[in-house]
């Protein structure tokens, strides 16, 4: 391990190197002018796999190609067997006149390399890689068989993914999934994510007259779809935050002691938080704080409105229908389909007879977790402690990652997630970085996981 | 009285023809295109007026010319003065094909006279220019001094007649207003309407967080504005149709006994109604007809919702804001300024602490109504079981006409709504008509209207 780790700090300057080589294409998914950009950075990357030692290969899908990389496969007793997940796409870089050096030539500034795609994801997995060179340079015997799955479409969805996870079943079997692309509260609080939170998205639409009629003529006799829509939606929620829909908690696992203890840790300001979201106050489920609320707490938001006339100025009608959109954030143990139905009976039931109700549904994605007192998760909290000198926190995060879902669902098996992201990277937006110290501390973290994992 | 309905008779055929004459001018006013042939239609009526017998005169605006025509002045004894309101200008004929025959190529069918403006509204006063011809023609006496004014810019919101009617104050001082713009109930159903509503526009915004908010890493810390708006405008009605808002109703006069029993004479069928309007029930306030509710009761409408997300599919976000557009419909005695300042301040009271609240006034209209006992309305109800012969029915409006009001304001004079539009006319609508028996009746009804308000 002393030379694996002295390896990984000797050739910290060539693996900067190699990840602006790396930052320099514009991976772009969402643009469909990128393709051959996408192309040629699966390409850098299945050459930069073999050049480590790693059995590489292109794996084209209907989408962009998949990079599926192994470690050598040794004649030693069997071996516990880990997917490591990234994906080489980033997000588009505009608009570009917000960024301070051009998006696709990456410059260290203080401690960071500033480019899009630093941090999300190229940094982190090619953190993991680097270990994985350590392991296999220095001739260390690596505790754990790898493969690395780096897809190129994690930014428009993941499109291809569960394709391809269906066709290799087979090959990609294993103990468990590592997936460094989530945040890290601050360099002194390594961070392991162990939840994350389901989603059912619906639309629902109420119909009144068949037409959008005249107010003053008609105003007084006929229901207004949009007012029906408020008085129904209005019930959804009553003032302690708590959503109002019969067995709507019915389902959701309490937090425990430990876990609240844990989320406690987290640091946390309520006057900053709230001045960084421009809000007047904050406002949530009573009972909770404020990290429990957005990430181990169901939630209910309406995403849209529409109804009658948006232009300017007034226009005096009854509209014919009113819609709104919404998503439903879920916890352990709800389901997107028992939540759906719950919802679409509670307000076929309090709907008022004078409208039609019609839903759409949308999206749904289960909520996940994996127990933090389970041994992969303490492996993981031991390997962020050695790598950064520092208690690790533990934490939920209150977003959807739908490919835990499909790791899940598909191969049956549980994500450790290790991000290495600050959260003043710039993920998503201009001005993308990542951190250098943590990208350090990343390669040690990844070479001591796969000691504590096969411990 | 007999040779001026006589010549009223005897001069039907040439009274269709100069109406078609009128008609085939394309005066659509919204359309800047159609600029000169307002101005030709102008002319054309202008000229018409002085073939009658009237001093005519174009007089310009900022926008379309009036056309100001007067009876002519004689030695006798003061008579009494009144104003005949028109308009020129029609509405857009758009979308052609849906038309039977051309709209600015009016034909006879059956007994109706098609195109576009045939009722809305130059056959409605064609039909006074014609009884004033009868009485100047026939050489009797016609019992009131008259001014026509006829405008070019009702259908674009009459922006230059109050400005009109400032300037020329003087000459426009009269005891009351004729005009002949609504509706008929049917031609057994001649109907003096008395009443209008008014109407207080105001928007209504919601502001919470500084931008738009993930759903999943924020939702469940921060107020939802959409939900938040919901939940203040539901509470602005209650189960039985009432409006909530402190105060709203105090100012309401309350029907009396006569008005009810005129209302519950107008023919009425709850059945077709819900058919015509397309809804599965009707729904107002509890304890008033139909017929009241939209025309004798105040109500506060949803026009308009906009928040968030409302293309297609989902977006996961907490809005920024919501807002919606608000229109209330006021009876006598209410005025729009005191109504703003109870639904502005009762919704400053309830709106939570946790979104900022604004509002923007739009265009506010007083209420207005004449009593249909005094002695003008008394007579034009004569005038009305003269024409028809039959059992005038007294109505009001769910709607607003602002030029009455500035009539009111300006003037300080009260307007006697005579319509002559039935209901299946189809103003505004493609295949505009209008029913040349009601053209007949209406210029009788002109013709006696002026004997009886000189009685």
């Amino acid at each position: 391990m002393k030379d694996v780790l002295a390896f990984l700090k000797k050739n910290q300057t060539r693996f900067v190197r190699e990840l602006c080589e790396y930052v320099q294409f514009p991976s772009v998914s969402a643009q469909p002018a990128h393709r051959k950009d996408l192309a040629a950075c699966a390409q850098w990357l299945v050459r930069h796999c073999r050049q480590i030692g790693l059995d590489a290969e292109l794996r084209p899908t209907e989408g962009n190609p998949v990079v599926l990389a192994r470690t050598p496969r040794t004649n030693s007793a069997r071996k516990p067997h880990y997917v490591v997940y990234g994906h080489y796409d980033v997000q588009p870089p505009e608009p570009f006149e917000l960024w301070k050096t051009p998006p696709f030539d990456p410059r260290v500034r203080g401690s960071s390399l500033f480019g899009r795609g630093a941090s999300d994801n190229k940094g982190q997995h090619l953190a993991h890689l680097n270990a994985v060179e350590a392991y296999l340079k220095t001739g260390a015997e690596l505790p754990c068989d790898l493969t690395f799955v780096i897809e190129g479409e994690e930014e428009v969805g993941s499109k291809s993914l569960a394709g391809f996870l269906e066709k290799n079943r087979g090959r990609l079997r294993c103990d468990g999934i590592v997936i460094s692309d989530t945040g890290l509260v601050s360099k002194r609080h390594p961070t392991f994510t162990y939840g994350l939170r389901g989603i059912m998205a619906i639309e629902v639409k109420l119909f009144g007259p068949s037409r959008d009629l005249h107010s003053g003529i008609f105003g007084g006799t006929v229901e207004n779809p949009a007012l029906a829509l408020c008085q129904l939606l209005a019930r959804l929620r009553d003032k302690n935050g708590r959503i109002t829909i019969p067995g709507f908690y019915d389902d959701v696992e309490p937090l425990t002691t430990y876990e609240r203890k844990q989320l406690a840790r987290l640091p946390f300001s309520e006057s900053s938080y709230r001045r960084f979201l421009g809000v007047l106050q904050l406002f949530g489920e009573r009972g909770y704080t404020p990290i429990e609320q957005r990430c181990a707490r169901p939630t209910l938001e309406i995403n849209g409105l529409t109804s009658g006339y948006q232009g300017e100025g007034s226009k005096t009608i009854i509209p014919a229908w009113a819609s709104a959109k919404i998503t439903m954030r879920l916890v352990p143990n709800q389901t997107p389909e028992r939540v759906q139905q719950l919802f679409m009976r509670h307000l076929r039931k309090i709907g008022p007879p004078t409208v039609r109700l019609e839903f759409k549904p949308e999206h749904g994605g289960e909520p996940y977790v994996v127990s933090p007192q389970g041994q992969a998760a303490q492996a993981a909290l031991r390997a962020l402690k050695n790598a950064f000198g520092c208690e690790p926190v533990l934490m939920r995060e209150g977003g959807s990652i739908p490919i835990v879902n499909a790791f899940k669902k598909i191969l049956g098996a549980d994500s450790l997630m290790l991000g290495l992201a600050l959260p003043d990277d710039n993920a998503h937006s201009p001005n993308e970085k990542f951190d250098l110290e943590v990208f350090q501390k990343g390669m040690r973290m990844s070479a001591h996981l796969w000691r504590e994992l096969a411990a």
